[in-house]
């Protein structure tokens, strides 16, 4: 197990702490050494870095007292405790994004963390279990050395039309294959973790409503990312590589970066007091529903890297020379209210947060996907204004090395100058970045992570669907329209007008 | 002067209240005898009762209590104590679209009275004038009274490129011509005016920045909307004269409308008491950006207008037999997101809000802008979108006296049948409104107005460029990118961000 | 039986041609005297009657010679003999579009009878029969007497989830109710009927695929549209009654309107030399399929209503003093280009035309459907950015007869002043047509109708489903990926692809 | 010179055509030995071989006869003789997009040939000089020889604000420094050039509008692409090095791919008898317009990767074992109505192609720049459905490395199992694929390049607003509305709405 001696503080003391760890991390076929050094992965370990340094510099923001551990603690590991706690989320997250201009991959865990709080309580409500107290512990215990935690929900999923006990191979969904005194062994594969191998321990959990015959799938534990019988597959994006290239023009954002993994359990042991759920199969839909209604706000984050897709689209109009021209100005101003629209969303889903039986808060769910599914579409938008505001030369621009060489370099500092008092290398750079967030590295998280992340569009879609309330909005129509004879019967589960119409706690 | 004997309280005392006013009203170039009872101005006065009846039913929605007047208040004459206020604001307007369907034209005075407290505040504070009391003095007596307050910006403006004083005709802005002890005349005509003759008072403001030749024009001042002097051309709209038709259901809405309205002064007394602005031309700017400010989140208002449009596309779907349909089920999630996504932005710029000089407390000025600037486009996609709903009897459906006629009734009865048990009545009745709300009478609430009022598209970039910072999201792609030795100089004039990562006051 | 006594040339010929006839209409609820001259509907006459005018002003365009009367004869008579006269009546529908602002209502007519051209032809050569001469027959009498021809597909359908035949009421559906040696009596209704009461004749069609048991339905006939047993209910729209208010301003387009009745039949009786199917329900899809094909690309007529409202905003734009700012420059360019891609779509459907068995030309279905569908669509953004460069006045203007009036006018002609030079009248009408046909009566015909008309959206999309040729294009992506022993069945019923890439005849 | 000894037939005798060239290409900062076998270069020029393939293949379709050297030629090196032609080369764009889903890079040359056409004819017409004579006999011989021809166009313009002889550095633009009684020498650099090293010749023209102190600026020649003194430097694009790795999955499309390089003209040679203008600056902007008229047009290419993306989408959703799912249908439709919206543009401009004095024939530029226009979007719009499509599995997939090696190739086989009967290997190629062409190497040919190929968006604007002829517009508009006494001065300088309605030429 995880053997921390003292609290972690800085980005720098965290990367110290994940040297030297026996992880079994493939890549292009090959067993990653250390993954602290190794010039592709480091990029997503100086991005969960950033998240230290931020609570250091900035603490009401991301460094708030927790009533559990009775200390200040990273937001990332803060239970939110008020709907403003969920705002600051948000805040914290936009702020992130600015800094690094990628995913910083904590989030996950944060929101794991906080849906597990409601739902222990509530499984422990009805089945007498002691998972809350456990969770608590858990909570305690990486509040005070201030771990990362990341959260494995996504199982592989085979063939999405069965079940997780009806797949041929068992092993599609994670489940328990065995257990003693001590605790039960997992087998099976999670898709598309993020940051898992920048984490110190992680969450599983199932990924979607199940039956009774899908109990040994209705497993959620923590465990460290360095247990024995997990193999990480490093998954390949657009232009990694250029990260191991000489120089670092040409790979955009050469100090932060995204991580995507598969993570494969092979009879990974997790111990009883790390257990948060084992069999209580029904549920698993609310935890998920919850997680996802968390998540989904959380993709204000890509409001932050909207920020530096906007700069970067304001500095290289300055660049061309061109900060004036009317079409120019109005496509910055068309990216700054798009990329405000989908922050609002997340704001308004955060504020409208209530409070759960267990004490902790939760946003409303409505707005959270409305936030999710803006940034399913506007983040595209923004990406292809500021390609067609960085012009043509974007992607024809030579590498930093012709730029190096003493016989191109001459010929590049001569051909592409613009706008006088402007330096080459420095427009190069912000091409670069422009090519890195809408085509590169890190137009992975900014763009595709952003279309399925938390759940693609049409799960969104789903989702407001089951709380737009159509039976209260027809009888107002009916009203309005004077129709005779016809009421409605308003049968609706969703509470989303209630809230609406609630008064703010003070 | 106003003559009140005791506070109004419901709707019907309202509408009582508005009975026998000496008005000045012109229709169809005819003078109108009594507004009241005119069945096309009648829909729109009761909007305004609406706003009195939900003050009764909604108590913590609708009727707050002031630290002004120490009592409960309508919360359309309530002054913003919190950023919640502006929430709650918000809220109500919500509601109280979704009861009326329409414009229900409190939210010019309600904004105008709270953009006037603080700029009062800040005029006497370097003139050393007197307005911030004459105002409180004004608002305890209409909170007291319970009366409606119209607010009139809109000048009609004549040449756009000269300014008030500049232009041919002085009256093309209001202008004092002419003062005495008691006060001073005025003269101009102000365009676009919502709901003035539904009102008790009104407040005339200028419409834009002024310099110092317009000194004339720089007046804000309350009066009794049926002051001597005063005429109100009654503007047309589209199917207007359906609501003096026989029958209810053609009209779609036969209860509700909006008005609009040209009042032209003509040498019109503001006595001095009720003078909050003369001459501090300065301040002009002030008190048009304070407004907009809080103006353009009130559009928030229209997403109730979209609940109801959204009600009356679920039912017309199920009317037609075909609400399981994915495709039409799939237009109905997009309308609700796309409505959901304007609320949301209007409850983060209120909840973004901050307290002025004066203790009022006034939203977020980007969020705002973001919020009307969705306004000005979404309604629309929602209308298009009812409409591919509703089907093409939607613009073909026979008149309701056919309906009732006996030799084409039957005959509609009989070929109008859609699935068994609907009413072809009803069926009706859904159509009209839907016909009503996208392109008949409240189509220019929901559709034209929310382009234009409290500012049209335009007005909304130019503001969002001003507080988009480019300055610091420059420097954040710079910081990414590594851009050497060429630091932006950051003179935001903007405190967006600030307000962003600012931590909540409790 | 309609009994012209010589071809009717010119428009004023063809009014003087509807007069007198015993047409059963009603209007409200009263029984239409008669509707030639009848201001509300006068206007869709008109626009009927300028497609004869044009005739004799453009030959070239409106007015070709046909092979089958060897007589030039008004295009929408021709049956198509190229495809270059597919390509002549999207030129002929956009030059009428300009000319009217409305729909001109005979597309319908022209679309049936080339679709009905190479249907019968098919019909008669699988079951031997006579339909295609006697269609022939047809055509040369109209072409002769130079005649309107509606066609009635629509029916009213009650539920939609049940076929004709098993429908409570068999009426639902046009149907043969009883045959005698003479001909077939048929009883149904026919719903959006567009400019049928303009029309001499009609075509009745059945509107969708048929089973055997709904052989009943499957009859296609021509009959006078003064025929017994017929009762024509017209259809109110939006501002309908404007046209009959003193002045021509309120109205916007005080010549030309569209029309929309439901058509009901009782026993009407078709002649059997006027029967072009009866029975052989197999052929009714191919029937409805054609004709949709056809008459989504006719839907080109739109971009002729656009070019007269980008026009309108472009006058507008200078009667309000501001043609040269950058923002409403930019939205007349974005709404020609909107225009011209519906435009594109058309024509490019037409020219990629084939010829059929009969020797009718065929336009693509692809490409026409693409038309249609960007006619759902386009459209409504064209009118919103209408909306957007004509400004808030557009909804609050002040009726005609306040213009008109003593003491309102007057106070008008000074407050309503914009640029100098300009005639406030100039500056309502244009706003007028603005209306007219962005929420008034032409918007009917400009947003719903193009909407709902040929097929609501999700035909389109089915249609386009239909022709995409999967198969084709995932085999495409498979060669580049070099998928591996997964080849593609291609079993695709499109011809869409053999048609881009075929060699265009000369 | 250029010593072909015998004319190139097929893709792979072009291939060999291009060994043992002495061109100076910089790649990465070295000099390539032989770009043929640069394994980064040579999918470019496989590219390009494809062009040779499909003539021999498909002859009416890419392998017309030419009037000029009375042989059969490549399309690519053809005179449109016709409306025809013009279309039949958006035919043959759309196959070969289809067949390399990327850049073939020959439309540049195409384009640039058929421009000079004309513009030779018109300048010899004015100024008596032979540049017409000598284009043809360069056409001729090209055609016989069958080679590829560049076209230069895109200086790289230093500020913008500047005309090329105001520059500081003369060289910002191509422009002659010297000249003797063989011909002139040039200097400058191109940017942006798509395929120059992938062709035997190229045509530098000027870009832009001159004015008589440009003169020297205004030189067009053909010169063979190893003429001493040009350097190229290769241009990265997003991916570009995975053609460097082992394995052909990870690159998604392994055989094909664009290319672009900075092309540096260091005093280079053009003979007499290869100049086509020199001086007659005043045509340069008849040159540079007609160049873009045609090549917007080109753009059409880009529905065949369309074709493409939308297989791979249908192939993915396959693969995932959901292409049934509504959502997911609804979403390839879309992607199919956008796609096959770009497709109408370009027939529909072509089809309205008219004939010049020289007889080559001009597309519509109206309909040319729709065409475009719609480019600098769909794309767009198709690359975010695809990736929707797709599934988060796009951006999460490891490398093929990892599918190969002993350790994690058997995981992935075991996990990445979706519906049964499916091959992992063929899902990870479709996924790259679609990767390739959304984020990857060809998305700079399918997105970037089409937003700013042959004109960024603005300058489709630019010229859809000096064709929209506002004036004839607004005078339909003022028809309508009965304006009184205001008629346009309609001093149109366009001939699109006669180019509408005019008869098509049999």
């Amino acid at each position: 197990m995880q053997k921390t001696v003292k609290p972690i503080r800085t980005g720098e003391e965290y990367i110290e702490s994940l040297k030297g760890r026996d992880l079994k991390v493939y890549l292009f076929g090959e067993l990653v050494k250390e993954p602290v050094s190794h010039p592709m992965i480091r990029p997503s370990i100086n991005a969960v870095a950033k998240t230290y340094d931020l609570a250091v510099e900035e603490e009401e923001l991301a460094f708030p007292k927790s009533s559990i551990s009775g200390e200040r603690v990273n937001r990332f590991l803060h239970i939110a405790e008020s709907a403003e706690d969920l705002v600051l989320q948000n805040k914290m997250q936009r702020k992130l994004g600015q800094l690094t201009g990628t995913c910083f991959q904590r989030c996950v865990g944060m929101d794991a963390m906080n849906s597990l709080h409601s739902t222990t309580f509530e499984i422990d409500e009805k089945h007498g279990t002691k998972y809350h107290q456990r969770l608590l512990e858990f909570i305690k215990m990486v509040q005070h050395e201030n771990l990362v935690i990341g959260g494995a929900m996504t199982d592989v999923k085979g063939d999405r039309s069965l079940a997780p006990s009806e797949q041929e191979d068992p092993d599609l969904f994670l489940h328990i294959v065995d257990r003693d005194d001590k605790g039960v062994y997992v087998t099976g594969a999670k898709a598309h973790q993020t940051g898992t191998i920048n984490s110190h321990w992680m969450i599983v959990m199932p990924t979607m409503r199940l039956l009774e015959n899908d109990k040994d799938y209705a497993i959620v534990g923590a465990l460290p990312v360095d247990a024995p019988g997990i193999t990480y597959i490093y998954g390949r994006q657009s232009c990694d590589t250029r990260s191991m290239e000489p120089g670092d023009i040409d790979v955009g954002n050469s100090e932060f970066g995204g991580q995507e993994t598969m993570v494969i359990f092979d009879r990974v042991f997790i111990p009883n007091e790390m257990i948060f759920m084992d069999g209580e199969y029904e549920f698993a839909s609310m935890l998920v529903e919850r997680f996802t209604c968390y998540h989904r706000r959380s993709y204000v984050c890509k409001t932050g890297l909207g920020d530096v897709l906007i700069g970067a689209a304001a500095a290289i109009a300055e660049y061309n020379g061109v900060p004036k021209v009317s079409h120019i100005k109005d496509k910055i101003i068309e990216m700054t209210h798009l990329n405000e629209s989908i922050y609002a969303a997340g704001i308004a889903a955060s504020y409208q947060g209530h409070k759960m039986k267990s004490g902790v808060f939760l946003n409303d769910d409505m707005l959270a996907n409305v936030c999710k599914h803006n940034v399913t579409r506007l983040p595209y938008e923004l990406a292809r204004l500021a390609q067609d505001v960085a012009g043509g030369i974007l992607v024809t621009l030579p590498s930093e090395a012709e730029f190096r060489s003493a016989e191109t370099g001459p010929l590049l500092e001569k051909y592409l100058k613009g706008k006088s008092g402007i330096e080459v290398e420095n427009r190069m750079r912000i091409l670069r970045l422009i090519e890195n967030m809408t085509m590169g590295r890190n137009a992975v998280g900014y763009l595709t992570e952003s279309m399925h992340g938390a759940g693609s569009p049409q799960a969104q879609r789903i989702q407001i669907a089951r709380q737009m309330q159509l039976g209260y909005k027809k009888q107002l129509a009916k009203n309005l329209a004077k129709v005779k004879e016809d009421p409605e019967e308003m049968k609706e589960n969703s509470e989303y007008f209630k809230r609406v119409f609630k008064i703010p706690e003070k």
